[in-house]
């Protein structure tokens, strides 16, 4: 099936706001197996949005719509759409109803302009909104069909989740599964070399690698008779690929490392404590975004100056003036020196030479020591950046933390 | 002058990529006083490039085109312009000898295919690239006008800043200039309120305002026949809005509340230490993302269990209970213990209930207090988020921070 996304609003044409819509729904057709071959924007215009609308039926046989469904005289998808495909707007008295329903609910008068939502082209297939006030529809004619969706992202994902997914796939005579390997310490170029023989092998299911920042994530799709049949050769392909390159996975479910690894220590009850330097408070930042992290979290301890270091964690002058601030032996004696503070289960510290200053031929912009106190044992890792991005640094710097903190739970670093 | 955007890449169409290219050319079509009537992406399909090429033409006056310019055989967005224009493409030998400097220059050969990259239609103006290999183009045909830019947004935004834009300018008769006013602590719609009176007085210069995540920004422009008169003319109009609501602008230059601060800090080398509880060292991770801090940031202490409040920064125990960890008194013993331990200029801390559990009807979740302690003065303020989301609550409770620092150092607050 061939088919075009047409999304609707002035407001996109001003470059304020990024089509995510389209990003959206592009990839959901994709994942269904039907084709995408335009996105056209149009703002609140019937005339040119009559004219582009036309012109994109003659080429495809699915449009899908977003935006111009609201109440407002601006918003006139809908009647361009039963214009051009030659049937009237009529009374649709179940909406009517939801609408004078969530007016009441939100103890307000409905005004005589919010009507307008209740009137869908005769003959449409209607998709009732959960998110908001105006419904979506799918029209049919001479081969052709029309989806029209809401504007609002949040309005829009919802029904095509709920309602317009299950209705394509039912138009389909195959089902696509698919999902999101994701990996950690291994670039997007060394996974297909190492997937080489499973990826040349395949036909279905299909595998492709994306980059992400530091990271590399694998898509499984299989498109089969029957879910059951897809989901299965996405499974047997999914463990094909662990055998592979099983070190490097965190997730087979498209899950974030922070995710994975607050479920970990949240599990086990392991509490915690940081020692930052380069990395500013990030990893402390981020591992406090988990909801009921507190009950583990001790503390975080940005000793980001020489003096703070010897202040807070009693690393000794003589390994900053011999070794360095940034360097295992003064990673080392962070974590040590945290670990007396509070006793925690697990005690990470992490130095290093964030950039883009800094940097000195032995000791490069993105070189980083981290170490892990945990339950009487200590370990290293060292991490060298091939960026000199500061963000980026700090960023890959935490999500090596995060990961070598997995693996060592694990027992496999 | 009436334009569309047409963007070619088969990649845009299978939802992996945002097409950030479109958002940017509106946006900046738009202040050059530019009409954007549509936007357009389609796959790299001679056949249908070529056919949505003539559609687009027939309606506006200025097409703008992105990606399809590079060597491979898929790269055919120049062919069909030249074939939809009627020019040949014919051979620019100065963009050769750039392209084959650059090769030499990285030690390659260049392949037969690149060679590609060289050839432009005939009559047209040549915009050379100065962030990669090919050059684009503007070609004008009875009263038409095609521009076609490189697909990488680097590329791309570079050769529209450096060329296209003075190239555009010089069309039209106006120029238009703009400001951006950042300010934090009050609402859009209070925005409008309190400019009612300039708002309403307003034909140029124009004044929208846009919300952000806890800011309010308000764009000046004026469109005027000399660039000297639409500065001056937007110039004029920040004044009036200044007189409004100057005590809550930290920018009119469309800086980050960050960097006001940072640089506020570092100019005056007043040192800094922070002590996070709800934030969880988001405050000293944003700050140490300055780069050069290092001179100034002494220390974060992320004191998130009531243990480490009394152990790392001496807050009693008395308070704790009797005012809990989230008042006033802790904040401010978080302050002095923090101040006691560094002796930095400058010492803030903040204790708060982030979300979304841990409210109650008399600390409801998104409420926080701040302390400063300033050379020798404390200061607090309590803020209260509207929201119950974890990460904006956060996130909101940084800028507050900044800005109480701004107030503090600008001894207006």
């Amino acid at each position: 099936m061939k088919s075009a996304i047409l999304s609707v609003g002035t407001e996109l044409l001003f470059g304020q706001i990024v089509n995510t819509n389209t990003v959206f729904l592009s990839n959901q057709l994709n994942l269904l197996g039907i084709d995408v071959l335009y996105h056209h924007a149009v703002g609140d215009n019937p005339t040119r949005l009559d004219r582009l609308l036309r012109n994109v039926l003659s080429e495809v046989d699915l449009v899908i719509t977003t935006g111009g469904l609201g109440p407002t005289q601006d918003d006139l998808t809908k009647e361009v759409i039963a214009e051009v495909m030659g049937e009237a707007l009529v009374l649709h008295q179940p909406s009517m109803d939801s609408l004078q329903g969530a007016f009441h609910k939100m103890g307000r008068t409905m005004t005589e302009n919010n009507k307008k939502q209740a009137y869908i082209p005769r003959n449409a297939m209607i998709f009732p909104n959960s998110q908001g006030t105006a419904p979506g529809f799918s029209l049919e004619k001479e081969g052709k069909k029309i989806i029209c969706l809401p504007g609002p992202p949040r309005e829009m994902k919802a029904m095509f989740e709920q309602q317009v997914r299950p209705y394509l796939e039912a138009l389909s005579e195959d089902v696509i599964y698919h999902r999101m390997i994701r990996t950690f310490g291994i670039g997007e170029s060394q996974v297909e070399t190492q997937l080489l023989s499973v990826i040349n092998g395949q036909g279905d299911p299909t595998i492709a690698t994306y980059a992400k920042e530091g990271e590399t994530a694998i898509r499984v799709a299989s498109k089969r008779k029957t879910y059951e049949e897809a989901r299965l050769a996405v499974e047997e392909m999914i463990q094909k690929i662990q055998g592979e390159i099983g070190v490097y996975i965190y997730s087979t479910e498209d899950r974030e490392l922070l995710e994975v690894v607050g479920e970990m220590l949240l599990e086990d009850s392991i509490t915690l404590s940081a020692a930052e330097s380069c990395t500013g408070g990030l990893f402390s930042s981020q591992i406090t975004e988990i909801p009921g992290i507190s009950k583990i979290f001790d503390r975080g301890l940005v000793t980001y100056s020489n003096h703070s270091k010897i202040d807070e964690l009693g690393v000794s002058k003589e390994t900053l003036e011999h070794y360095g601030a940034v360097s295992p032996e003064t990673a080392r004696e962070m974590a040590q020196g945290l670990y007396n503070k509070t006793g925690s289960d697990l005690c990470i510290s992490v130095t290093g030479i964030a950039g883009p200053e800094g940097g000195t031929p032995e000791k490069p912009v993105g070189l980083v020591f981290i170490a892990v106190l945990y339950r009487g044992q200590i370990y290293e890792r060292k991490v060298q950046s091939r960026n000199v991005n500061r963000n980026w640094n700090r960023n890959y710097t935490v999500l090596s933390m995060l990961n070598f903190i997995r693996q060592i739970l694990l027992n496999c670093y």
